[in-house]
């Protein structure tokens, strides 16, 4: 994203925009910055932080010469990211014969410039390079599985009823490490030309955020119960309000 | 997304879960459901409205053989998407040289099943399949920049100073036909199983917003200037909150 709006979070160069930084985990060819390398910051926990805050992964694989993007869920444990589905999931299955490419993205806000070109999001996103392997050890699909409801949810899966043996048989459960990484985070207000600094427009930025609203309760709830505080004081790791 | 969490929304079978439908416009091998054919739509204005209310998409592509997925900002005219970018940008590069598959979500909630794999994600979803025209037109490219500022941030193109000539040729602008596209939409409570209903915990869904928070005005704003209301009531179309 950067600046221009559509600029792109991953090939941009950092020197066009001052307020994006570039975080790489185990560089290699695709996640190294070919120019301005002194902003590479080789950094473990803001990609962790990024993919814990995150509800939804962007999965890129090719299928049958094209290419394929898919949102889902995931979970991360240690440096490895869990996805699941079906055992005849097509895009699991690619992940496990080809490479993959996921995206993380969490908008923090729209940058008003006073420039049109110049307009802005302010963004921090994580690429994940590599391929999957199937988790096929009993005991680290179940744990997956759980730690999948509890990236979403923290402290649900406490609550419900755990996977039964058949039913994780029927999942499948895909490991991807967290090797060939990169973050990239765009923060702060507009980055305008001095010329454009005197023009009679407000420039700054509109913060987003993606709020939790009141749980509404399952039509079929039995009566009794009401929703947990998980629920009800739901908010994403990371975030202070 | 579906169900189980991780499940995939333009692959999973729409009768695995019942609250999820399959809009599809022109359809494709890659965009016609296998099973279930009953339930999709084939209608424009919902895979519209879907694009009209994200800020971001996911942009897939091929470059060396393995797949890449970056996000980026666009805006939509008629059947047509527009993305910009430096006129070096690899990804719009790939774009022009073969097919890219773009993806649009909106995640509007978390679904609490009863039990761990039934837990699901209400979401809006479009993906669209086609390959990159280069806009050379230089009033269709102007429009196209203008418009990626009024998707972001309706009103604000009167507001700004337009980009010069030069920064124009600059620019590469691409466009997409919104040709082979498909929408597939999960919304309302759990899908749990008849013999988990007696369980003693709680269901539900958790809504999900990407809300605005008041703007912040630039460091270096000009005194006398405040923010104006498309800023201050800050709030995506098609939401009626």
């Amino acid at each position: 994203m950067g600046n221009p709006v559509a600029g792109n979070p991953t090939e941009r160069e950092p020197e066009n925009d001052t307020r994006e930084t570039h975080t790489v985990a185990a560089p290699s060819a695709r996640t190294t910055l070919k120019r301005g390398p002194g902003r590479a910051v080789y950094e473990h926990d803001a990609i962790r932080a990024i993919l814990d805050e995150a509800l939804v992964c962007h999965v890129g694989f090719v299928y049958q010469g094209t290419p394929r993007v898919i949102p889902s869920a995931y979970a991360r444990s240690g440096d490895v990211l869990y996805l699941h589905g079906a055992t005849a999931n097509r895009r699991l299955r690619c992940m496990l014969d080809g490479e993959v490419c996921i995206e993380v993205t969490l908008l923090d806000g729209l940058v008003l410039a006073r420039s049109a070109l110049h307009h802005s999001v302010n963004y921090r996103s994580v690429v994940i390079y590599g391929r999957g392997e199937m988790v096929t050890d009993p005991a680290e699909k179940a744990e997956a599985l759980r730690l999948i409801v509890e990236h979403a949810i923290p402290g649900r899966s406490d609550d419900v009823r755990t996977a039964s043996s058949e039913e994780v048989r029927q999942t499948l459960v895909v490991r991807i490490p967290i090797a060939e990484a990169s973050a990239k985070v765009r923060a702060g207000g507009p980055s305008d030309e001095d010329e454009d600094r005197v023009l009679d427009c407000w420039a700054g930025v509109i913060p987003l955020r993606n709020a939790a609203q009141a749980p509404v309760d399952d039509e079929l709830l039995r009566e009794g119960i009401s929703a947990p505080s998980y629920a009800v004081d739901y908010r994403r790791p990371g975030r202070g309000d």
